[in-house]
């Protein structure tokens, strides 16, 4: 065993990992409870039903915390930090939709250890999330 | 009362506000529990002393869901739709911590109905997270 073993040589332009989860009810007040934002779109069928949505949605940042996960556990994996992300949410996420979340290495910089992702969560293969993110690898 | 007055029409350049919230231990274990990101940094007090942080932290992604609690509740406020939203994170946030969220007002294009916002978080006065937001409100 070679406990030397630079992280960061592991890690190749195009790798990639995903995650999917089913976004339930409970995900949803969850959130608006930890975040405050309990916004009637996300929390009141009523509401949400006489929306543009026409019917209650997730959080963006919900379906985006995915990311997080992905960054975090997998790729690169824990102890990494998080330095930048950004996001564009495109379209509506809804109770039961499964979102599927990937990352895919867009390039690495060695000398400053920063790793550059592609961002996106899909539900049923169409882009709700698009983005892109920095990872610091100490 | 007026009730055709037209929201964008009241929103001005410079408009501003806040949400302050103490981060704590439930919190950063419900938002593990939603998103699936259990990195130790999180959630392991042993592993967390011996990273660079030297304790446990936040989420980042948990420190900014307090700006989609300000755009849907108070800044515009119920009904509007998240466009994007960039995020440097630029300090870690540890367990008691008191996050200061503010957004605030920096363009307005009436045409296309999107409000531009910069978002910033602070613990004690300094920033933990900058970023700016586009707000879409139908």
């Amino acid at each position: 065993m070679n406990n030397s073993v630079d992280k960061i040589d592991q890690l190749k332009i195009g790798m990639t990992t995903t995650y999917s989860r089913i976004i339930t009810d409970t995900d949803i007040k969850s959130f608006a409870d930890i975040s405050g934002d309990n916004n009637p779109v996300h929390m009141n069928d009523e509401f949400a039903k006489e929306s543009r949505f026409g019917g209650r949605i997730a959080h963006g940042l919900l379906s985006a915390s995915f990311f997080s996960a992905l960054f975090g556990t997998k790729l690169p994996g824990s102890g990494c930090v998080y330095v930048s992300q950004s996001l564009k949410f495109l379209r509506p996420v809804y109770i039961n939709d499964t979102v599927n979340a990937s990352v895919t290495i867009k390039a690495i910089d060695k000398k400053k250890r920063r790793i550059f992702f592609e961002t996106v969560c899909t539900v049923k293969s169409k882009k709700v999330i698009s983005g892109e993110a920095e990872i610091y690898l100490p």
